[in-house]
């Protein structure tokens, strides 16, 4: 297999796919759609839709009949990226190396695109699976659950709220990784599993992978913040260190980060043995993702 | 049937329902749900859920069974007001005569918990009607189509760009009023039909019956706002003026806009009588409403 193809592959169809299930820019509030469309067309990596992609084709989807889901879990993603760059939140005013769409358009328009991207996320589901409802419903909580209160926006507020401590605790820096980075990862890989219609010990096994590789991803990312260069990161780096944020990297150290990084990453890659068939892009995926910081 | 009394029994079994349906407001992040609950418990008129409950009544349920469709249309209506209120939208101290979420909280926690009861409405019925997957979906699937970016966030986007301008004509104003406020209502009569299961033809009666009552809800709120004091409102009079905003009243005047939502709710009692069966206090709710500027 060749890796950098294959996942070229998967990002085109994510691309496709976002252009068809967005409202087209123009659309009445053309302001608002424009807006939506900006935040989601500054590309990024993708990881979360390419993970639902290549979760069901592993399972036999042969069609795009994921592509519904990965576009929402990527509306999703991109939402909590547009709040969290606000003003009242982490003030940033750049992301994937343009202008945050509070920056380009203005607080107000990027608070309701992002609402409107929330929004989308489960809207779009229920339109796309409208033939399958069952299907519809089991993505729709899924993702919801992933979401809300108890798991992104719980690991949100937590996050706040630890930026405002001299020192977070190592049990406050694993609530908030779990819930602000681990929840989408391992809903992407559940996702993935629901639309290829794996059985119930299966979406165990994916969200226990997507549990550890969101963690390991985290790790990595904290790693990166203090080792890499704006540039290279398309995001503001050194801004951890900056804000005097407790992170694995503050907490351990760079050599124990990067050892406790390659345990997720080792985790990731037992949980997906476990599973029956070809496990050859995912194992690639995530051992690329581990390199990062090797 | 004695209206007040009926109206009393609807709106004890929302409040009893958010209560039961809500994460309890000790649950990690204290902080958040503790935010999410002062909102929804502010009080107001429940006028969406009791709509639901009502409608759901009147085809036939018996039950509980509509109250998470009530509970999640005031979560979405709630997440909708405290965004409204944020400085970046409309900077309101005051909401349902109590402190806004911003100021009794932060802005980062008045923002999360918008977001956060929006994700709960969608969740809450993925888990409450998991039983019914085509009800769940059905319910999500209308809710998200009210409460998206053609219609309850558009009607708020085309709302912020009218106030830059000297003057909105009617035809924009027609388009905020008829996604930012009717959107809402029509999904709560659609709603409460669906969980009464009434029939496609019903279901677009009701519809009918919902834009209309919104619209005639919407040109009440502009007159009152016009004409009634803050203790009475219990949000801040005469901010429109203030701002120089337009509505049905700077547009066409006091006597006008009577009119018009006299028109609005002959026209919605008319798609009530269309409904076999008993309309008695669906009938005395659209007539409550009118009489508050009579």
């Amino acid at each position: 297999m060749d890796f950098a193809a294959e996942m070229k592959r998967h990002v085109a169809r994510v691309e496709r796919g976002l252009d068809l299930h967005l409202p087209p820019a123009g659309t009445r509030p053309a302001r608002l759609h424009t807006a939506m469309r900006y935040s989601l067309e500054a590309g990024g990596k993708r990881l979360r839709p390419v993970l639902v992609l290549a979760t069901a084709e592993r399972f036999g989807v042969r069609d795009d009949s994921a592509l519904p889901a990965a576009v929402a879990i990527e509306c999703l993603h991109t939402y909590s990226l547009i709040h969290d760059d606000l003003p009242c939140m982490d003030n940033d005013d750049l992301r994937r190396g343009r202008p945050t769409a509070h920056k380009q358009f203005d607080e107000a328009t990027a608070l309701l695109a992002g609402d409107a991207l929330l929004t989308h996320a489960f809207g779009l589901m229920a339109e796309s699976y409208a033939a399958s409802p069952a299907l519809a419903h089991a993505l729709i909580r899924e993702l919801a659950d992933a979401a809300g209160s108890r798991r992104l926006i719980g690991g949100q507020m937590e996050d706040l709220l630890a930026e405002k401590k001299a020192d977070a605790s190592p049990e406050e820096l694993e609530f908030i990784h779990l819930n602000k980075t681990a929840a989408m990862i391992e809903a992407a890989l559940v996702m993935g599993g629901l639309a290829g219609g794996a059985t119930d010990k299966n979406l165990a096994t994916l969200r226990r992978a997507g549990r550890h590789l969101g963690l390991a991803f985290q790790i990595i990312d904290d790693i990166l913040d203090a080792t890499a260069d704006t540039a290279t990161l398309g995001k503001t780096a050194g801004k951890d260190a900056k804000a005097d944020k407790t992170t694995f990297v503050k907490l351990h150290g760079l050599e124990k980060s990067r050892a406790l990084a390659a345990n997720h990453t080792t985790q990731t890659l037992t949980a997906l043995r476990e599973l029956p068939g070809d496990n050859t892009f995912l194992t690639a995926l995530v051992e690329s993702m581990a390199q990062r910081v090797n």
